[in-house]
């Protein structure tokens, strides 16, 4: 017998019959003996219908008292969809009950929209399981110390999953999603891409920083912290599987490095197209430019993401970074009307047609040459690299978006991914 | 300066741009001076559509634990609804904060569904109100002491409002919603039927059970046990008529009787389409007949409102009651099944076919002669009485439904409420 926390995504809790669905599997689960904490999102569509209606009463702002009320708003999701699991639960015949953040009590600080949890108590949940329950616990939100309703951020409810397993030292944490595993790339861009079994955290962190939307980057860090074993799996399998299969399905996210693991140096190839370039021309080559070029973009709180410099020459040199899509035209104007004025720089030129294609591995930390494999790859399919960044289980670099799927499918077969796991 | 209370129903909340005219009608108030507390439903058609997605789920069950979570599921319609109101509050530049009925809190006992408020603490709402901020609280729910979410039933917003009217002493309670009022009848009825300025908590109450859904009867309890001024009055005139105007619309339920409502002697015709008679025929006149034939239908949740016994000729009695028409074949069934034959009564005969009207009128208590006017009308119409029911202020008749029209607006004239109020 095990405690396991199961969390569902709000496709998963789509409609009565889907969330029926979910009922038939947490029961399943619990008929073999195990402890079982469920903790849902709100049904697909409803945290966006709810923040849609407080938009058409008032512009977004960044009062304290605004963001509040944003998330007293949007907790009825999760709140509304907890206790539905638990009817459907109890239609399953099981003894099932759903609390709130704040009955749990899931202590957050007082930052609304993006809170982060302090602390759990667990003896509530505790007690109930002891009692045969099976207890659904609203993912995404909190309580603070004042007594307000807090929520964790866009795909919160995964950092709560993970929290609670962690505060309960939960024998596993099982993310059920729509899609069935983390990927050695996306199967889309490479058909030959397979599904891992197992991914270290650090490497999933470096993944879901990347771009890949498997999971949210905060549970990973969290789950890392702890030392929560965690699994991403699908909630489409018919919920009648076999549950030793189901247990062994999807991927393992763990925090332990087996030998298993270190035979793969490259475990998969990210990519994100949501960038564009940005270069500061002929700056003067004086202490402090770094500063002098990004502190107004901090300030206009622009997220950057690569940075560059490169040597100098004849006392001029030429700077670098990327940004978000969403930010370029801002970032743009910003270091135009703003920057190379004061600066005096020579031009600011920008590219939104780049992408930054990674290999992530865990395996890189003890094996040199695999960034110069990656170059030589990429050199051969006359790809131009514009940009690099490394850190120890990842390189990145930036090339024209126009050769992305050339370049994903070349790594992913040079680093032999194409190949069956062993 | 005065403390407020503003409730308003689920239609006056039904889009965003009616919470935003409640926001500028609400505002109206604080700039003017007072301290404002507003109760909101939820959204039109919100409660509604919870509740239906938890029918697709499960089929209604009477357990507890079941209706906790119904509870915990109809909550958030509220919860919403004030998050929203608060939102629209603040863009209508007023500091104002949303506190559902756990955070205020509002104590009530554990019958989930149709829980009743014990106790209110209104510190939390105080200090803000000091503060000047307008307090936003979701009506219809409260906290048990284990803390769980309970709601108060159906319409609990009303009693919500009254009982934090009560906590907090507050002026005046002014329950906004579609109708401009208490009215002496129905107009669709009778064309000539008018608004009350003032009605006693009495008559109201009698109103309240004869069928007008002007007020839930619990909120209307309240008020006359805790001496709440409170007033019905209409959401839909435009949010920017005076104030001094807006605030003596409507109709006032008062605590105090002053010579003024001594007048009229009768205050208002109310009837009620929704019921059904059953007449138990030739039961032998024993003792215990009353229990012996109502006790099985308490037993079976069938509530019954007018009852009569007639006098015993040759030592058998006919006994006839009425029952909501949803539980008339329930009621017929059992008694043919059961009853009849244990009693060794002669038949059982019903009509869903009838109606009750009713004159309700506190000057009743002190004219004579008041049932026998109606009495008198009624017989000049032709219409037969089939079942009479008095109470102090109240008189009501069931007859034939045909002649419902009629009887109600020979009554509105012969009591002379179609003349203009003094």
């Amino acid at each position: 017998m095990a405690l396991i926390v199961h969390k569902y995504g709000g496709t998963s809790m789509g409609s009565p019959e889907r969330i029926r669905n979910v009922a038939k599997r947490v029961a399943k689960w619990a008929r073999a003996g195990h402890q079982m904490v469920v903790v849902p999102s709100a049904m697909s569509g409803e945290t966006n219908r709810l923040l849609g209606l407080a938009g058409e009463l008032a512009p977004a702002k960044s009062t304290a008292e605004y963001q509040r009320e944003l998330d007293m708003l949007a907790a009825t999701g999760e709140q509304a969809s907890s206790a539905l699991l638990a009817i459907a639960l109890q239609a399953e015949g099981l003894d099932a009950i759903s609390y709130t953040g704040w009955q749990v009590p899931v202590r957050t600080d007082s930052s609304y929209t993006k809170a982060r949890i302090e602390s759990i108590d667990d003896q509530r949940v505790r007690a109930d399981l002891a009692g045969g329950k099976v207890v659904v616990i609203t993912g995404f939100q909190g309580i603070d110390e004042d007594g307000h309703i807090t929520t964790l951020g866009r795909g919160g409810s995964d950092t709560s999953a993970v929290a609670i397993a962690a505060a309960m030292k939960a024998d596993e944490c099982l993310i059920y999603t729509d899609v069935d595993g983390v990927y050695t790339t996306d199967p889309r861009v490479v058909p030959a891409a397979r599904r891992l079994h197992t991914v270290s955290f650090e490497e999933m962190l470096e993944m879901a920083s990347l771009g890949s939307k498997v999971l949210q980057i905060r549970s990973v860090e969290f789950a890392g912290k702890y030392k929560v074993p965690m699994r991403v799996l699908s909630s489409f399998t018919p919920w009648d599987i076999d549950l030793a299969e189901e247990a062994q399905s999807g991927t393992l996210i763990t925090f332990e490095e087996d030998e298993k693991m270190e035979k793969a140096v490259v475990s998969g190839i990210a990519f994100n197209r949501g960038e564009a370039k940005i270069s500061v021309l002929g700056v003067p080559d004086t202490p402090g430019i770094a500063y002098r070029i990004l502190g107004p973009v901090a300030e206009a709180n622009i997220e950057v993401d690569v940075i560059i410099q490169n040597i100098s020459k004849d006392g001029k040199a030429d700077f670098s970074f990327t940004v978000n899509h969403s930010d370029y035209n801002r970032a743009l104007d910003l270091l135009r009307t703003k920057v190379v004025p004061e600066l005096g720089a020579q031009e600011v030129v920008g590219d939104p047609h780049i992408c930054k294609v990674s290999i992530v591995g865990i395996g890189m930390r003890s094996h040199v040459g695999v960034a110069s494999t990656m170059f030589r790859v990429l050199s051969q399919e006359n790809i131009n690299i514009q940009m690099i960044s490394t850190s120890e289980i990842k390189t990145s670099v930036v090339i024209d978006e126009k050769y992305l799927e050339l370049a994903v499918r070349a790594l992913h077969t040079a680093f032999d991914l194409d190949k069956p796991a062993e």
